[in-house]
């Protein structure tokens, strides 16, 4: 017997043909014996239909205002969840499951009260647990909590898989199973690399970098959240058939266990090749190098609200000057390059360029850490390959590249072939 | 300055567009210094898709139940009120109006947890007139609040009217606006009778006699209640302009005013003729006179959930024996004579005769208590136009009589007429 946090996101509730093969999921989970907490997004589409109405409302009143009171927007939101968690419920129900439904508020799961973006706090998961040992299954609303203004809060986009693993680690799970449209972490992207192969484990850390840059399986913040608590983590497919072979095994059951690097026994040097499509290069050339330079000037570019992400910064001949170059998003490069120009005078920098098209390569490992030449190995298959690099980033358990985007495929397969991660 | 509770319904927060007509409705009652909380509605058709899926759900699951646990269908049918109160309070906060929503378990409005139809049994307004005073507008979700299960509770259909109107009495308001799609009570209903008039005034007696009789203008527990606590009650258009001159008026805003009957000066004898169509008669022959005949019949009938109306019992020449008469919904004949068959060994009657197609016209009117001689100048009515009376009930401020429902309308028109109901 285990305890078991089972969480199903958009698309595998999408109607009520899916939301019955959710329970069907569920169910075996308990006629195995196991004691499991059930996490839910909204239908498909549904969170999408109330942010717009919420959205444009302002709007539509004419009042031509960019926001709208977050406490509000996230009442409206938040009520995507309250549905699907009360069908989810009945529909347990009508294949002979006690189950309930549980909204953020009445648990409580207590946040931060940063509505739109909260932080969960706390979870009194005390009225949970005594009802496990009833027998009965606790079907919990994602992506929202309540705040110390006792108002629904919401925790951003995708914030159900978080949900999940804060409700795991409060009841003090074995397991936290993600249900999702995809079977599980692959080495790459397979409809880039066919050969890509779904990894049996994962450490947190790598999967960190794996979702952060751009493997969206995951929302980040639930990762770091479950290397936190070690939650063990599954990360496996709801379109499976629930009543296939192996598909309640305990201790294997397909799909991707995201765990501490302790349990995983044979490291691989190189787990995975991530990717990051759409990045603009931005370069400033001959900065004048003296302190405070870089502060003025990534600090107005996130007040701005850009992201920046790979940083280089190379001294010139004479050490008077620097280059700088770092990356942002291609979407965001005209802002950029509008808040770079209002700091040209006190930065003081000569020519400002940017080229956008490009994406970002990334080879993941953390048994890099002992490994010596893995990145000279990424430089030699781009260079046989004639791709050229532009910027390189590192660090422990990562090597990050930044080629023209044209070239992209091609160097994710390349890298993927030359780690051997195509082999079993 | 005055207190007031404004209730919009489905169709009135149907879309954005009529959501923000409703933001100026409440904006030029705020501007007029009151103090305002509003009640909404689930935008129309959320509600009935919300009830479509609980109630599809266990059947979807192969479960074939007729039944679902009404907490969860509760817990999914509320979230609509939910999106509609957000909604409302971005687009008052966008027109300068400070305002936030307020969902049942909030306030609370604390029920006695029947799900799917409970009762309002409280309702803290501290937090609530406070406010008022800081001049901010609660957008209050109507037709729910929270059960001692801590759980969402609703009131059943229409339940919203009911939400209004006892938060009109929660916090002393002066009055409960009902913005509905009509523009108030008729004399009759006036697609029938295009000489019907509004009635500027109805005492809450005659309304609850119009509302349960088929006006559907507003629910009759809402008329129960606003009757109980004394409170005044427009009810008026919603698709009026809300700055059209007069709309502001204090004491004669456009619409009906259901009220106290002391506060009616000038008592007409009949206010208004109400119908309703699709009624079936039943009738057993010799039925054998002795004590505990009629609950025999009727008792089996209620269990039955049939909604038995008209009971009218003639005694037989011999005085052993007797005809009884009563009517239901055409929609329940089938299954009432199912049921009484079932009890005549039991019941003991001859004959067993049924006919669909009645129609029930009644003429409501506080002043018939006295004045002799409203029935005579019914009966005389419909006889000069050769309609037949299948039955008749009288209560002390109605009369009620069955009719062929071909005649149905000319009957209403006739009877409207013959009380100078058509003339200012």
């Amino acid at each position: 017997m285990a305890r078991i946090v089972m969480k199903f996101g958009g698309t595998s509730v999408a109607d009520l043909d899916r939301i019955r093969n959710v329970a069907r999921h569920v169910k075996r989970e308990v006629d195995a014996g196991n004691e499991v907490a059930v996490v839910v997004s909204a239908m498909a589409g549904k969170t999408n239909e109330l942010v717009g109405w919420a959205q444009q409302m302002p709007r539509a009143s004419g009042a031509n205002l960019p926001f709208f009171d977050a406490r509000e927007y996230d009442a409206i939101v938040a009520s995507g969840e309250q549905v699907s968690a009360g069908l989810l419920a009945i529909a347990l129900q009508s294949i002979g499951i006690d189950a309930r439904s549980w909204q953020g508020w009445q648990i409580p799961i207590r946040t931060d009260g940063a509505h739109g973006a909260a932080r969960i706090v706390d979870i009194d998961a005390s009225t949970l647990i005594e009802r496990f040992g009833r027998g009965q299954v606790a079907v919990v609303t994602g992506f929202q909590g309540i705040g110390p203004d006792n108002r629904i809060a919401t925790l951003g986009r995708g914030g159900s898989d978080t949900s999940a693993v804060a409700v795991a680690a409060a009841v003090k799970a074995d397991r936290c199973d993600i249900y999702t449209d995809v079977d599980g972490v692959y080495t790459t992207d397979p409809r880039i690399e066919p050969k890509a192969r779904r990894l049996s484990k994962i450490s947190f850390e790598e999967m960190l970098e794996m979702a952060s840059l751009g493997a969206k399986v995951l929302q980040v913040r639930s990762v770091e959240l479950a290397m936190v608590h070690k939650v063990r983590t599954f990360v496996r497919s709801s379109f499976d058939d629930p009543d296939a072979p192996g598909m309640g095994d305990p201790v294997n059951p397909p799909g991707t266990l995201i765990c501490d690097e302790d349990e995983i026994v044979e490291q691989q040097v190189v787990t995975g090749i991530a990717y990051a499509k759409d990045e603009a290069q931005i370069s400033l050339r001959r900065v004048s190098d003296r302190p405070g330079v870089a502060a003025g000037i990534f600090g107005p570019l996130a007040e701005a609200g850009i992201n920046v992400d790979m940083i280089v910064q190379n001294i010139s001949e004479d050490g008077s000057r620097t280059d700088m170059t770092f990356t942002v998003p291609s979407g965001d490069v005209d802002k950029a390059l509008s808040v770079l120009e209002k700091v040209r005078e006190t930065v003081g920098f000569d020519v400002l360029q940017h080229e956008a098209g490009m994406m970002k390569v990334s080879v993941i490992g953390i048994g890099m850490r002992s490994h010596a030449g893995v990145a000279a190995t990424a430089f030699k298959a781009l260079s046989e390959r004639g791709i050229n690099i532009r910027a390189i980033t590192t660090s422990e358990i990562k090597i990050s590249i930044l080629i023209d985007g044209a070239y992209g495929e091609l160097a994710v397969r390349a890298l993927h072939s030359v780690y051997g991660l195509d082999k079993q």
